[in-house]
Order: C-alpha cells, then structure tokens, then sequence
C-alpha cells in the first residue's frame, strides 16, 4: 500500500503542546485510531491537542479550526491552542491579516498578532449565574464557602470562561494545597460538570502566581481559561486592576478585562517548536 | 540572528524512542542545554537517546555512531538503539551495504538488516564471573540465592551484556513482583554498581515474557540487552533453546546463542516514525 505524507507543525504556548494540520492544502483524513497512533509521544509525535485548519463555512471569516484530544474526541476551544493556531497560519502564508475571524466548535474568535510577536485571543466574556457555570446554589455571589469532605471549607469565586473555574485566593501558591484540595473541588457534589480549581497568589494588583487543577487532567503547565477566570475573580473582588500579569508554570500571560459584559483578553506566546511530515491515515 | 535549521528522524524500537541525526551531511553542534532542550517532549521533539551518525575513525569500517542521554551525558550502547541506526543509514542512502561495520563508544558492532525490514546487532558475548558482572560472590555459579531486606530470597542468573543483569524465573510475568522486588534487586549490596532486574516466565523453550526494572530508569517497554541477559540465562539453565521468542511489553524480539563464548544475536523491529526539520544550537 502506498503511504501518503502530511505535513505538521509542532508548536507550543506555555507547554501546551499542539500538532497542528493545514487541511487546507491537504486533504486529511482524520481517525479515532490515527489520532491515538500520532498522539502517542513514543509511538507517534505526541501532543495535548491536535488543531486542524480549514476554510471556513461563512465567506466572512477567514479561518475555521477543530481541536482534537489524542483519545479521539473532538474538544472545545483552548486559548493556548488558539494562539498557535493564528501564529501557524500567519507564518505559513495562509493569511496576511494580523487580525482573525475563525471559526471553532463553540462560536467565533478574533486572535490577532502582535509586532511583538505576541498573539492576543479574546477569550469571551466570564459568565457568573451559578446555573452558567454550572454550580448549585441559592443566591449568585461573588464568594461562596464550599464544604470539602475533609470538614474543612475553601472560599471560592466561581467562573464560566466557556468551561467552569472555581477560584481560590492563598498566600503562597507554592504551598497551596493544590494536590489535596484540587481533586476534591474538582469534583464537588456542587459542579454537576466537575470544574477547574485555580489557586491564585496575589502580588501585587497587577500580578498573580496561579497554579490551577484542571478538570479530569489535574494539575496542569497553564490552563489558559483558568489565567482569565482568576483574573475575573480578582478584579470582581477588588484585589486586581487589569491589565494583569499571570504567571504560571509553563511560563507568563497577560490577561485584560473591563469588566460587566465585555470580553477577557489573553495575550501570550505561541512558539514553533519544529516542522515535521509523518504518514497519513490509511483509508 | 539567523537560525539554522537541522534534519531529523524520529524512530522507535519496542517503543524506545530516539531523535537520529545526520552529522555526515550537516555540521551538527551538541551542548548539554540543547539536548535538554531537544528532549523535552511538549518544548522539543522528545526522546529517549539521540543517536548522531558520523563518519568513522578507521576506513575499514562503515560509520560511527554516538548516544547521547536528554541530561546531556554521553552513554553506552543500546540494542534498540542499534537497530533504529542501522535502518537509518540505509534508509537515508548513506550505505548500500545490509551489514555494517559501526564504531561505538563501546567497540565496534555489527548491525544486520534483514529482507523482512528487521534488524540484527551482534550484542557481544555474556560474560558470567561475578567480577564482571560486577556482583559480590566466593564461587562462580548458574543460579545464585539473594537475600533480600524483606526477608524473603530470590533465585537469580546473574549475566554481564557490557551491563549487569540479574534474571529470576516467574510463573505469571502479569503478576510478578516487578515493582516490590525491582527496586531491592537493582540497589542489593552484591551489586556495587548496582544491577537491571528481569523476570521472565517461560512460555516454552523457545518464548518467553519478559519485564525488566532498569537500572536508574524503573520499568521499561522493553530492554534490549535485558532480553539477551534473559534469553542466555534460560539457555544456560537448560529451560530454553536458541533462538528465543522474547515478549516485552513494547513488542517482540528474537534473541539466538549458541553459548559459551559466542555472540548474542538480536533481531528486531526498527520503525521511522517521522521526519522533523528542528532549529540548530545556536553557536
């Protein structure tokens, strides 16, 4: 049988790492077994998520993209990912534009390019209602006291940023109990959906330390929702101003937000690891 | 700064990984910190050694070839290794020869390539005295008892493969105390440079299953030169004969010796699984 080759382009923001397809100059066939066979780092290339690039279905956009996990499903939108994806197609030609209308899973989004090289995502604007997030309780609050099963109570902000974030503020997020605390917020009687736990450090009002828990991941390099949650919930509560500086631990994002209805900005990195051709999927 | 860029071939053997570099056609510059950077598996390509193919020292033989670790440390040989260098260089079309004459760190090896896409290495002859091995004993015996700090003993054929094994006969591999006595063998006091464990179940006298706990590394998908230590302990206790199926974890070998003094010969799987253009160390 005679094996075709695709083209793929290793990147990463933050750690996060995406095999990324123009499937627009390619015609690709993508498997649930292929997917697990090119995800695997020994066996295959290895990435978080694989972000295939296609021509958009309305004339107005310029770009759609699907995001796939390497166990086959297809996800939704990521902003780690997102950059990479407007970093991709800027570099290869497949744009001139430094601003983009793409087209993904859950709605439109408008990365654009910065002269420093930096990528700017909006990221949408945070959702509070508890039934948004989703969270059950009575009354929406800015803070809510959630009763672990240890006896012991964490006070939270809770977040949508398309997926759900509970927030916590600690002193020192090298010694937050990320580890024993994520796993039980995470999967709190209260998150019918599970949520992402963040641990933020406060400091100064225009900088934070985060670690975050992610949702059926654990602890994670960046989670890039999980930047633009905390900060929403440090300036809901009146701790940050935006801009705000996020430092995590696959390195730094700067997060703005003015507020009520408007959108989270999220601008970072997105850095071309290597180029590389790899056997397509037999049909 | 302008940056070059450098080819590269991602191949796995039994799931062993490694990046092969062409220092023949290209000027390859090695620091520590860009092979750290290169093996890291979401901020580089990822692999287990990266094995850099050069031109040899003595005309009689065909090339020579380096290990190098992601820490930056130069090493030893490795079967899989061998197997995945052997199929590069006549892939690449840098030989027309199928048996090469390749100069190591560790002596001169013979790789094979077979008309089934496998490969053959000469693996060296077992050595058997304990001070070889090295292993702490008066006598020079097939099978050895080892106290262990549990209390309880292990019977084991200690083999020297240019690095010390130490092979126990189990009956299920599944449920082998691979993780529990692992880590007692590879650190026993008899072993003063400490030793790779293996437990291998005879399927029959020419297969067995195979798991070994590596020195330094835990439990492995497969062990090249742990297969051959395993093989040629059955042969020597009268349980197997030559050649041997070997069941690893990562896939099968094929181990032949025709005892004393002879070569262990080991045939395998060598896969390309992809080609990468990556940026060169800067100077």
């Amino acid at each position: 049988m005679a094996t075709n080759t695709l083209s793929f382009t290793k990147m990463q923001g933050l750690g996060n790492d995406f095999v990324v397809l123009d499937g627009i100059n390619q015609q690709i066939t993508i498997t649930p077994e292929w997917l697990r066979q090119i995800g695997d780092r020994r066996f295959g290339v290895g990435f978080d998520q694989l972000l295939l690039v296609e021509k958009p279905d309305h004339p107005e956009h310029d770009f759609k993209y699907r995001i796939f996990n390497c166990d086959g499903s297809e996800v939704e939108q990521c902003g780690n990912g997102a950059r990479c994806f407007a970093r991709f197609v800027v570099d290869k030609g497949l744009t001139n534009k430094s601003r983009l209308l793409v087209e993904t899973a859950k709605g439109v989004i408008e990365p654009e390019l910065g002269a420093d090289g930096l990528v700017t995502v909006n990221m949408g604007a945070p959702r509070f209602l508890p039934e948004e997030i989703p969270f059950i309780a009575s009354t929406n609050e800015v803070l809510y006291e959630l009763a672990l099963s240890t006896g012991e109570n964490v006070t939270i902000s809770t977040v949508s940023m398309g997926n759900p974030h509970a927030v916590t503020v600690v002193t020192d997020v090298e010694t937050a109990p990320v580890e024993s605390f994520g796993p039980l917020i995470e999967k709190h009687e209260r998150f019918p959906e599970k949520v992402n736990a963040g641990f933020m450090q406060v400091v100064s009002r225009q900088e934070i330390n985060l670690r975050v828990f992610e949702r059926g991941a654990g602890e994670t390099l960046a989670c890039g929702t999980g930047a633009c949650a905390a900060v929403v919930a440090g300036i809901r509560q009146g701790l940050l101003a935006s801009p705000v500086l996020v430092n995590a631990r696959g390195g730094q994002l700067s997060i703005a937000w003015n507020g009520d209805n408007q959108p989270v900005m999220m601008t970072g990195p997105a850095v071309t690891v290597f180029e590389g051709m790899l056997p397509a999927a037999s049909k």
